[in-house]
């Protein structure tokens, strides 16, 4: 296990971290009604009830089976129901049709997530010579129902939608007045440097190992590109003009009919954006937000600039705190000032491949991040529904190049 | 409206059978949790919330909005919501994303019902000129709730279905041990009759006018058929064979890859089905469920007989009671002898077209039933999930050729 | 064989009817170069090498494989390739993979023919005691044929129109200069008649058997619609407003975005089409050709009346010569006066079913008709481009409601 | 056009690659007929005569038009009908069309050729100014060619392998018999490098700048992965073991049902393949070919190994001299000995990204490369369909993961 976690918790330590994980994903459904659980939108996203019911299945899995041989799940089958796509786990219900399963119902699932939590707390509690192990796995876990809880928000985001009424995930609240914050370029060196975890603190697999790589010189933007920013694009006919985009790009913008971010209207000739507090002006200075990685690398083109590799956005941010701001889930605020990262995801000009001397852990948790190293692109950073716990400068998030219901943004860097 | 309802309800009768009507639907679903309620599996259903929100939409749009205008509906959106398929009744939502809407919620659905009951409660007592076309129109809404029983009992039977836990709509009951009902045929002798409905009692606009045909003289059978000898034709390489089959009928029967009916499956050397009762093993002589117009019509020709057309089925039923041994909803019953239907819908011949002077009523209930006469074949009888009041013999449902989902089955005709 | 050729032709007018037959096919492409006879457009249409082939191949398939023993087919493979649906004579294949075949190439097919019509004629000039039955097959091969001339050149002109330079398949012809024709209705009694083929000369299976039906009294109008009615449906937003269509046709013709018939478009303000002579401004009182049934009975209840029945139709035509203007293929011309058919296929109310007591013949020539029996609509009369041979008021033809590449009009009727 | 061009030709020698690169196309149809040049079998694919049309365009749009003011196009309709993607040469027919343009035919394709073909050898000729600007261009314009020589052969391939009779496009020979090659490893050593296009000769823009870059030690195989290499992948379940597979890949795999490279099949317990000979017997010890990205990166990550990045295939092969036995078109022969490249395209573990600094060029030529970098592999070397002026070791071409027409193979490499 050491390619994931290369220095493990201590066990205690994983138990708070695990108390704390959990109760958090609690915490984020509390206001949602069975019928809200149910949503599934599309094939990329996943019914909430889903999201609670998986994330539990993990810690069963890879842990209290393999560890306790008098462990009793609550029900055999859902292994064969919640497992996502760990093809050395067993076989799996289809994706597409998670939002097809009503029973387990939401209450059942609330017992399944119990009766695992006090089967992995009493194992953490027990003195085991495996417990280092243990400890690993279960902050492997934690690490994972974090990314879960940033799925289940965005999901719902994307499901609730889809409803003509627009419903509100958390209650409205008035945006602080900002103004526009200038759009300034940071310098760097480059040259011959290391990126990637140190082996200090969790990572996954895919962060390391760490190593060598030449970057040239390169300037790097102060802050992410704003709806303002991206306002301008669209007035500039910037969906419509192909010479800024990547042939394939233009493509799937034309047949998609985007001309705007993803929850994006026109009311009365001002914009607005459905947000998880409901719909809501757009705050002209916060990021923009659920964008593609094509209309990404369009409007850097369009820009004059070019999006960061993920090379560069890591030798830029990692001795840089993340923002002060965090918000819990909600709409994004507008940004503070200089070298803040955290608000949004940003698309990087990187595909995601292996570094170099890549070599996942054996078994069904090898295919955690591996066997995902193709068509994808790299985001860097963190947004508003990310947990603070996940946020590092070597995390790579991925997504496929069309894909917008997450909370992706950009920023501009551009050669020296 | 006298082309719908040609001697409309007295309107204590109608509030009767509209207490009767709300109520059973109410019943239908009490053993529901919100999160089946939420399951729509494919276009063609529709979430068991929406049927009860549908029903109600019915009779605020046509009776109450009209006819009070001092009514309130408790949101003014959901006309956009649960509006189905009346375009004269304004814009609605789409059809295959009415499993998205989690919003009303259940409870909040069960709110607007108990509002829309009360304000046609009190329509119906009062005294008015109108009473008439009142009773006329809350008529025409009843049946076209217990259309909708009967839908989301199907739709939820599919819904559940995708669900690998199969789970059960109502408990298991033992079914009555019985053995092979012979295969008889009575003859008919047609020439020129007159079939339609003679304006006695409820009729919908497309069993009218009553009007002559002729007929050639024919046989029909005694039974419908069974899935004792549906497994004869599946062993007989029924599927297989395409000389039985519609061109049409095969193609699609081989892209589906069907080789048997709709929710049957094989375990250790046994036919098993999902039924509202769950997973049973499969009676064999109970009538075939769950096939469609194109495997219905590949049987008829595979047994050297053809499917009736209606004509020859209302002639040859209209002076038949219905069977008596009406089921609640499970799995169908071995058939108790001769002259039965009703147990399940059977397969005409005939495509559905308007009878010769056909003319539906003005307005948006005349798209009831006349904008569907396209590519749909008619059925008759009524199945263990047709609500009796809705039983009759001139009564026309209909389907495309490839739907499995409804209880339908099939009965032989032959040339004389 | 009864059931298709009551009446079989004698041998030597089979053999005249067979050369003159595979001439006007020859005729039909000779201006056309091999890269046009390769054009397949969609799966319904074929191109025009396959044509030449397939006909081909089905005298060799049903008459001289059967009774020349030592007969050799050029290749055998051509038995696999061009074999059109017929189960029963063995495998085929891809439909819609035609256009892939550039071997056998034009040269090689032209000798194809040349070697099956002279085993044919050979066959045919035998003294051989099952002469009747030789000539009954061919006169079925070649009325085959004759719908194949048909298809090639509705197939051809489907091709073509994909090709940005619209290429002619004939010279251009200045079209007579016309009035309008006004629209006139004549009224048939109905009653208890007779319809179908009575045995005299040539008839399909599904042209019999001649049968009684009862028909109400019903006007039909003298003309088919033309383009100048055509584009006042056009310019009363017919194909916007929803009122006036099949709930499916609605639903098609808005995915397809459809606003006009097939082949029209709007050039300086008026109307222009492309016809098998090439780009054509409308002939405003031509009939409306190249829309499909959705769009025939959109119109038809947008003016007020409905389509005839194809019992009405038989009835009102039986004894009405055919269009004494018959035209070579081209462009439609505008109509000389009442009581005219046969320049268009006309529409009927009617979906393609059996007549009472229908019974295909065995084998694999049963499947000429019979397996196509669902989902069609039928179409009387004939068009331009039908063979003046296989013009006769019992003849159906049957497409798919939705497609237009056909020479398809209509023309109205209404109730008494 | 520096980017494009570094060190442009002498115009002598600009006319001499032109005549040699245009005559080398003619050559390689002369075998065709009309009708197999019309073949497209899917929107990956182009007709030969749209090949033969697109490369004739391609000098006249970018080189005789801007420069000839008085030159006159053959038809000015073609500049719509044969510009493949440049948005900035305006609007251009569908992709997935060109089989449906059957005029201009071949004949007149070939007119069009000459007619460019004397232009642009009298404006080579000519004594201008900016005859350097002219030269490069004409060298650009070749190097087009000659891709697309390469994809009229592989797309005719595939064309004709959907003809069940499977036409040959040259005439078979027989293989020479040779015996299995043992699979070594050469070791590189890495370090801080340099790679890209030096400036001296031909390269496209995606192939510079030179740049530095940090490459850690590694081991290259010295032959390519055989067909008996592959076929020992199959054996071992290779296709079915997810394990080995991206997930994506495997998602492809299934759905398509890949169990063997494209155009294999297996008669009488032998292998068999589709080449431009025809039918032949699998040659065990020719490089496997007509495999996916998804495959190549199974087959590695089986046999213990990966891809090599395509800056380790650079550097282990920029110093190689290329297979000595280049063959013309037909099927991939045994391969002889070490360090050989040059005979399949080799798939890379490396995204097609620009390297640090590029810069397309000004206008619609700068649409060349860089408008596809996003979801495509970089592939290296060269096939027996690649014309010898265009292999170099820095040639990056660029396909999607799925795609398997092209002549495609893989090396393996591993970490030290």
């Amino acid at each position: 296990m050491a390619a994931i976690a290369p220095a493990p918790l201590a066990p205690p330590e994983a138990l708070s971290l695990f108390e704390r994980t959990r109760h958090r994903t609690t915490n984020l459904t509390e206001r949602l009604r069975p019928e809200d659980m149910m949503l599934q939108s599309m094939e990329d996203a996943s019914p909430a009830k889903w999201h609670l019911a998986h994330t539990t299945w993990f810690f069963e899995e890879f842990i209290l089976k393999p560890r306790l041989p008098d462990y009793v799940s609550p029900d055999d089958r859902f292994a064969f129901l919640f497992n996502s796509y760990y093809t050395q786990a067993g076989p799996r219900h289809a994706r597409d049709r998670r939002g097809m399963v009503s029973r387990p119902d939401c209450a059942e699932v609330a017992g399944y997530r119990a009766h695992v939590d006090e089967a992995l707390a009493g194992l953490l509690s027990s003195n085991r010579d495996d417990a280092d192990d243990i400890a690993s796995l279960v902050e492997l876990g934690c690490h994972h129902e974090m990314q879960h809880q940033e799925l289940l928000v965005t999901d719902l985001l994307h499901g609730l939608s889809f409803n003509p009424l627009l419903p509100a995930y958390r209650d409205p609240e008035p945006l602080p007045v900002t103004s526009e914050v200038p759009l300034t370029f940071t310098r760097h060196d480059g040259g011959l440097v290391e990126i990637g975890h140190d082996g200090k603190g969790f990572a996954y697999d895919c962060e390391q190992p760490r190593h060598p790589v030449f970057a040239p010189a390169y300037d790097i933007a102060d802050r992410p590109v704003t709806n303002r920013d991206w306002i301008d694009f669209m007035e500039d006919d910037g969906y419509g003009d192909a010479r800024h985009w990547l042939m394939e790009g233009h493509a799937v913008a034309t047949r998609e009919s985007w001309e705007h971010p993803l929850y994006w209207w026109q009311q009365d000739g001002e914009w607005w954006t459905f947000t998880l507090r409901g719909a809501q002006p757009l705050a002209l200075d916060a990021p923009v937000v659920h964008v593609s990685y094509y209309e990404a690398e369009a409007f850097a083109r369009w820009a004059g600039a070019r999006l960061p590799t993920e090379v560069e956005h890591e030798l830029a941010f990692r001795d840089t705190p993340i923002n002060g701001n965090f918000l819990d889930h909600g709409q994004l605020r507008p940004m503070p000032g200089q070298g803040v990262w955290g608000d949004v995801w940003e698309w990087t000009a990187s595909p995601f491949t292996p570094y170099p001397g890549f070599r996942p852990p054996e078994g069904a948790l090898g295919e955690y991040n591996g066997k995902f190293m193709v068509n994808q692109m790299v985001l860097r950073g963190g947004s508003c529904a990310t947990a603070r716990d996940q946020m590092r400068p070597t995390y790579r998030t991925f997504f496929y190049p069309h894909q917008r219901w997450q909370m992706m943004g950009l920023r501009l860097a551009r050669d020296v």
